[in-house]
């Protein structure tokens, strides 16, 4: 996937393709919201004005640049991820050896979703600290990738959450919802923080 | 920047690099947006569940497929309309032409993000419609789809923003102003409204 221009991308996201989806889709959000996080950086150091925020900015440009290969590589790895459940569907309903592999395909496919939304809550974390070190002359792209962050999170969160719904094991899914739920109702309204701080910067 | 891979595209983004920026990124994720709801169009269509919205799913789907490639384009357009007033900045401060030229500039630079944002909530009207008439095989699409473009066209409004603040000529700021506000407040909560359904329908 990650040959592919972004028209070619998008026309694949378009098709009624098993993969890409949603979680491929939340991925390239999360990984633009990173690599936004990265121009900041770029237009901010070195800059005499944010001097006192040199050491951080440099840490914040280290993380948001492997946040971002991650991200991209999650597009593909969703993709993988997805394509044993999509065989499993397709087993006849009566088969004896459905449920065993459906559960299986199940825990399987939710891994790169959550993987996905554990990092867009860290790319939320650098914007927080970008929305006060970052230069000026950025600051409405501090608040367009916290928005592009929040909705891949969220966006990763309901590819967790479909498949924890059909998991018989119960015990499973509702650990998975738990962590998810503490990674959305951290990051979530630290991304509007952002937005709003942003906001306050524009004037 | 539309024959970048998805890698080099990120790339792009994270350099510091005056052009891709928040207005393409935002661009970027309306395209996506408007993908994922062509996409849950071909997983409806030809239903026999979904009989009844054969006609509306066909409509939808002709709408999507246009605010993709419009989406797409504008990630182009963003770029070449930023280009003049990345130069205006640069023009010396006491040179008496500056004023009129960065005035010019930000009116150029300001259409495309505006224009992004106006696809964005027309995407947004589209899910509303798919949250109800969409296959539920594809309904945490719709919930990411809603999410992208919530992100997108608050992102594409920041743009629109930063640009108004600078104009000298505070009627044609507040005109802008005001239409992005009537796409924010009737987008913003639609985008809300769906996301809840999808979760709703979730379970």
């Amino acid at each position: 996937m990650l040959e592919n221009t972004l028209p070619q991308f998008a026309a694949s996201l378009a098709s009624k393709a098993p993969v890409p989806g949603g979680g491929g889709a939340s991925a390239l959000a999360g990984a633009l919201a990173a690599a936004l996080s990265s121009m900041v950086c770029n237009l901010t150091a070195g800059k005499r004005k944010y001097a006192q925020y040199e050491a951080d900015i440099e840490r914040i440009a280290n993380s948001a640049a492997e946040l971002r290969l991650e991200l991209l590589c999650l597009i593909d790895e969703d993709a993988a991820a997805f394509e044993p459940l999509s065989r499993a569907y397709s087993i006849p309903k009566d088969d004896p050896a459905r449920a065993e592999i459906m559960e299986s395909a199940l825990e399987t496919a939710s891994r790169p979703p959550m993987e996905i939304a554990v990092r867009c809550a860290k790319v939320i974390d650098l914007l927080s600290e970008l929305a006060e070190k970052g230069s000026a002359i950025a600051v409405s792209d501090v608040g367009v990738a916290a928005q592009l962050a929040k909705s891949a999170l969220l966006g990763a969160g309901l590819n967790v959450r479909i498949n924890a719904r059909s998991m018989t094991d119960r015990a499973r899914a509702q650990a998975l919802l738990a962590r998810l739920d503490a990674l959305e109702s951290a990051g979530v309204p630290l991304a509007d923080a952002v937005y709003s701080r942003v906001m306050e910067r524009i004037g």
